[in-house]
């Protein structure tokens, strides 16, 4: 592989020779370029993406596949539940914040089941059936679920709680199957290629092409090691995923991810935020990240989590996603989980456990004292948990997190804990500023002309807090933005 | 006022008059730019320093004046604190992280007995004498203190303790009178004045100006209301202070500290760092803060501090910072004092208490079962925090979180809460990605031509926590760098 090249921006009277040229060059096929293709085409441009692996699909297609929409999508109602823009933007606010972007979050609400019609146009197939069960995912081909604790605590009296995690139909799929992802991006990427998309591959980003007047008429790249010149006539749009693959970037913006990149592809190298950095661009939400935990969530549900001082800190019922981010960001990535006998028994006998996240405990007791003395907690410290606990479950109540009744039951004997300490992974979510046209903002506010972003390079609709589905949804959705914008020049 | 200029950058070919010129040109005349004016005079440069406000001192003059120091400083030694380059450094990376600068905490460390002695010989004053109580500062003249949590849990047991706050000594300072930091920067200032280093006060900083190759060669500034342009034949100096009154910057990147400033000032609207952004400029930990938490240290020590689920999360023997920083970020800003009667008597009649802290109790009961109802929380968790507590405080323990003996002691009754809640407030740590030699870094990782800064506007030692002196520490250390280097030009 040839020498990475500076960041820094070239000039266009420099460059002798294009060596492609389109009205529209897109960095990335992932799922925020392949929308942006789509439209950008739609809109008449002659549009070029640039994928910097093998074929397209970017970590998107790798993914579960979740899209978060709601706002009453088709699916939503054909399902019966019934939402509105109003209720998803508070449900948003409260949960992706603070600081959350409320201009991108109210329009992306606005916009939303129109979306859902936009990619079941384009082929992206949603089975009209809803998973209810706790998990990640669902292990069937269901289209719709809760993605980011909207039917818990404290959530779930913020908002009228709807499922919004809207997932592609993989046909055939088996139990614990993959693919929802792939079947998001092989449409999308068809409809693109039927619209006269072209795609050049092993296509390296290496920085931006600025004419006299400071406007990005191009971009360069190396492939299969040599330099290219890539002329835009109308527009370049930055869709290049996260930076949770630059090392020094994750420690100098998102320091507790350093050794657990997850959920990212090894091209998330920040590339793209480092050449928009170079011209002026402006930046958010650094810290944002993503927190996958490998606990089992029918499993979770059925026992209480502790830290490592052995309190309780997260209702287990939440999305598994928020006891990542709460405890790997506020409790030192220490967790157990203390479950008695009889419920890890019907955990790992429920058929929609997940094999993948079944787990061995670590010690085994008749009693909490025995147990917490084996955990080496500090005397008394578990056992007081548990007693709080016990206390309230007897009345089927969680007055301390909340954790719905239909999982509240006392903690008895024998008993056990998992050990889940260390037990995280996520990527990034801050990135480039953008607004909601996807035009990248200039630090003085203004946009950067002739450059268009979407998807993780930007910071997008999430703040601090996540919910499954809204990097492929606001990637897809202010993808298609991006699309349109740079087709218009 | 006039209204303010764009952050893009101006061409000095564009310039027809430039109102000052000078070797060295500094922004900002708080503790960074008083340093590097001093040092740059001292190579032989011309100085002169753009203040924002009508006279010198910024930040630095209405704080406390620590600044932290080590590694065997002459006052460590004259009070007897043994104390190495390398045990400070390894305090310094397990307290300031995760994700602290390796290379520049190192560099401080070794130069730390050094910058002691150069800020005694600019005549910064330091009694010999050594303040051990719990607090935020001395309220007496003391020269000495620890001031980052090196001698509680769990930093004691990481590395060696050495107190490293030293004081600036504010002569015939009464009980609770503020002055160290005035005491820093009188000196600082008389020093530069003497070495002839000019100053222009009023000068809002707008832009940087660069020549054709991109170097940096001025900066256009308001004064009065009216623009005026500011050569530098070697360098500018950018130490103007943290973005925390930059709403949209707080917004964009260290959103826990939406309104709630502290120990900052309003000029610190974080225009140096957005400037130099607009060249392309690196960020680095731009979501650390500062938390100030308003509780009394001495009456902290005495109970225990517990969260919104009546749970304890902190030593309360460590620094206040530290207490501030895991109530804000790790506990939603929640915090009640669990404190009986004695104890709370004791700690009221203390000589060393603060005034300014002392704060009634919200609550007070006979029994800890009737304040826990009386505050609301769940029945039986405060009960449980206290029970465990109690149990281990009889023989002088605390294996929960580690709190000195001297300061455990089983909760009595009666028995009262202090309503903790939102009481917190803080500056931002994050800022340009400098070296150690205060260059300021473009993204490509080169420096910027003719650009240096120092201080808040900068990613100094701190990454996510911080201890008191951090701050004037590396403001000086660095600012003194930025001095040296921008006279090498």
């Amino acid at each position: 592989m040839a020498e990475a090249t500076s960041v820094r921006p070239l000039s266009a009277e420099t460059i002798d020779t294009w060596n492609y040229e389109a009205d529209v060059v897109i960095a990335g096929y992932g799922v925020a370029g392949a929308s942006a293709a789509v439209e950008a085409a739609r809109a008449g441009a002659e549009v070029l993406v640039l994928e910097r692996a093998g074929g397209w699909g970017g970590a998107a297609s790798l993914a579960g596949g979740f899209i978060y929409l709601g706002g009453g999508t088709a699916l939503q109602k054909a399902l019966g539940f019934e939402d509105t823009p109003a209720n998803m933007k508070t449900f948003m606010m409260a949960a992706l914040g603070p600081g959350a972007d409320e201009e991108k979050i109210t329009d992306y609400c606005e916009g939303s089941a129109d979306h859902y019609n936009w990619l079941v146009e384009c082929g992206v197939p949603f089975k009209e059936s809803f998973y209810g069960q706790p998990g990640w995912e669902t292990p069937f081909d269901d289209g719709l679920m809760y993605s980011g604790g909207e039917n818990s605590a404290p959530f779930s009296t913020i908002a009228t709680p709807a499922p919004r995690g809207h997932i592609p139909q993989m046909a055939d799929k088996k139990v614990g199957e993959k693919g929802g992802g792939y079947m998001l991006m092989k449409p999308l990427v068809d409809t693109a290629t039927a619209l006269g998309v072209q795609a050049q591959y092993d296509m390296r980003v290496q920085t931006l092409i600025t004419d006299a007047s400071g406007r990005v008429v191009g971009v360069q790249a190396k492939q299969y090691g040599k330099d290219v010149f890539v002329r835009a006539r109308k527009g370049v749009v930055l869709a290049t995923g996260s930076f949770a693959y630059n090392k020094e970037m994750v420690e100098s913006f998102a320091p507790r991810l350093i050794g657990r990149p997850g959920a990212a592809i090894e091209e998330h190298d920040g590339r793209a935020i480092r050449m928009a950095q170079a011209l002026g661009a402006d930046l958010a939400h650094m810290d944002a990240t993503e927190v996958a935990f490998f606990g089992d969530p029918q499993m979770m549900v059925r026992g209480i989590l502790v830290n490592g001082r052995g309190q309780r800190y997260v209702n287990e019922d939440t999305y598994p996603g928020r006891i990542g981010q709460l405890t790997l960001l506020q409790n030192d990535n220490q967790a157990y989980l203390i479950i008695d006998e009889e419920a890890y028994e019907e955990a790992n006998t429920t058929p929609t456990s997940t094999p993948f996240f079944r787990f061995q405990p670590k010690w085994v007791a008749e009693t909490v004292e025995e147990l917490e003395s084996e955990m080496g907690l500090p005397e008394g410290t578990l056992q007081a948990t548990v007693e709080v606990y016990n206390k309230h479950a007897a009345s089927g109540q969680d007055p301390v997190l909340g954790k719905k009744s239909e999982w509240v039951k006392p903690i008895g004997s024998p008993v056990a804990a998992l050990d889940l300490r260390n037990f995280t992974a996520g990527f990034t979510l801050g990135g480039l500023r953008t607004n909601t046209d996807s035009e990248v903002l200039h630090v003085s506010g203004d946009p950067i002309p002739g450059l268009f972003a979407a998807g993780r390079c930007t910071a997008g609709v999430c703040a601090w807090g996540y919910a499954s589905g809204t990097s492929l949804g606001d990637g897809s959705f202010f993808g298609r933005r991006a699309g349109i914008s740079a087709a218009r020049g």
